[in-house]
């Protein structure tokens, strides 16, 4: 017997660190596991208590956290373990949740944002945070649209993507005509648009469509929308930041009503 | 004579390109040349033509953009002197533009955003987009915010670097009480604001302060808030982003006047 003494692990080769790293670096372990990785104190705070399947702390982090229990971990092993250049000495696999379309689309007022092709993961992870704060009943998803699970859109969220009802579909515009008929009406942010965002009332359950960084929304997407709406711009710019524009149309839902 | 023979810049360590990668990586070097780093087509058209200094091409972009001008540089060298990891194949030293605080104050009616400590090039670049999409007067910073020339900024701006005034201060809280006696009123998001954000009646003149990402604003920079005023959120958020706040405090002055 060892007595209190505990196992330290001390290679970045370790097998339970090289699963950590591929959870961190590879969308493809992060399906196959069902599983993601959340850094920094105030994050892991936030995982739900039966979601939370292993937790790596360093041993600094040990030393000054006797409460929080975890495979210890050499503090310069944790350094290249983690996702960021500063880490705080915790980090937790989390198992991921999923909901169905129907899970999401429930309640006589909503509502949502549907993406397509939103390349980064900080945009995602911010309209994720800005859609709880709006009081979003969910977020729709095209496949080409940034990884919900992957370590830059999961800090961007502050938490909000344990709380945050999503889905992603292999058929966006499929899913839109299905979701218009459970009385959900469209908005697309368009040059063309005749009126202002800030001058329009709302649908009960509303959902706006937001489009690709570079490109915008394509031309099937925005043929979808109910109605086409713009956001007034001085000056030489041209677009907004997507995630300052769905920003925009939720909160102005959210106050408007 | 060679002819029409050019000189192709085949190596990183050329002094020219040296500079550049100064330019790119150090502040220091900026601001020691008065110059910055423009990367990418549209952000070139963008340029002012009087504060454009040099332009670097790539072999391939000059092959397929013969009318536009520069020192060609082979293609392999491009990319390593690229801050971007899919280089466009142009890239240009500009001129800095100096604001002085008098300049950005003109005006009976007025936006200012007041910035303390924001670390994120990315927030910083999206408050100068989103601040001319909203018809700001100008931008007045502490010295602990981002560099308004890095890289990352002036790419989050999309071209709005060249044309939203600024102004660094190295006494954020002095330069607040200066400009207040020119007729500006403070506002600032707080939790212990009694008004929604969306109720207020904003002031012909006036300037939102935002706080650092992590922290928020000091006591200090609060107790100048003329105004303070809330932010709603559900869910458990406990702040939104700092672009973010910033974007729906600027754009409700702009569409509730």
């Amino acid at each position: 017997m060892k007595g209190s003494n505990i196992e330290v692990l001390s290679s970045i080769s370790n097998p339970k660190l090289r699963r950590v790293r591929e959870l961190l670096d590879r969308s493809r372990a992060r399906k196959k596991e069902d599983a993601f990785v959340v850094e920094g104190i105030r994050m892991f705070r936030e995982i739900p208590e039966d979601r939370l399947m292993e937790t790596f702390i360093s041993e600094k982090f040990h030393e000054e956290n006797p409460s929080i229990r975890g495979s210890v971990v050499k503090n310069e092993v944790f350094q290249k373990l983690s996702d960021t250049r500063t880490p705080q000495g915790v980090l937790a696999v989390v198992r991921q949740h999923h909901y169905t379309l129907p899970d999401i689309l429930q309640g006589e007022n909503g509502l949502w944002l549907i993406l397509e092709g939103i390349q980064d993961p900080g945009n995602l992870g911010t309209m994720i945070r800005t859609g709880e704060g709006a009081g979003i009943s969910g977020i729709i998803m095209d496949r080409n649209t940034a990884d919900f699970y992957s370590p830059k859109t999961v800090r961007s969220t502050m938490g909000a993507v344990f709380r945050v009802p999503f889905f992603y579909t292999e058929d966006l515009a499929g899913t839109v005509r299905e979701i218009k008929k459970t009385g959900i009406t469209t908005y697309a942010a368009h040059l063309d648009g005749k009126k202002m965002y800030h001058e329009i009332d709302y649908a009960d359950r509303t959902a706006f469509l937001i489009g690709n960084e570079g490109n915008g929304l394509s031309d099937e997407l925005t043929s979808l929308a109910d109605i086409k709406l713009r956001i007034p711009m001085q000056g030489q710019v041209e677009s907004l930041n997507a995630a300052i524009s769905a920003a925009l149309l939720m909160y102005r839902y959210m106050t408007g009503r």
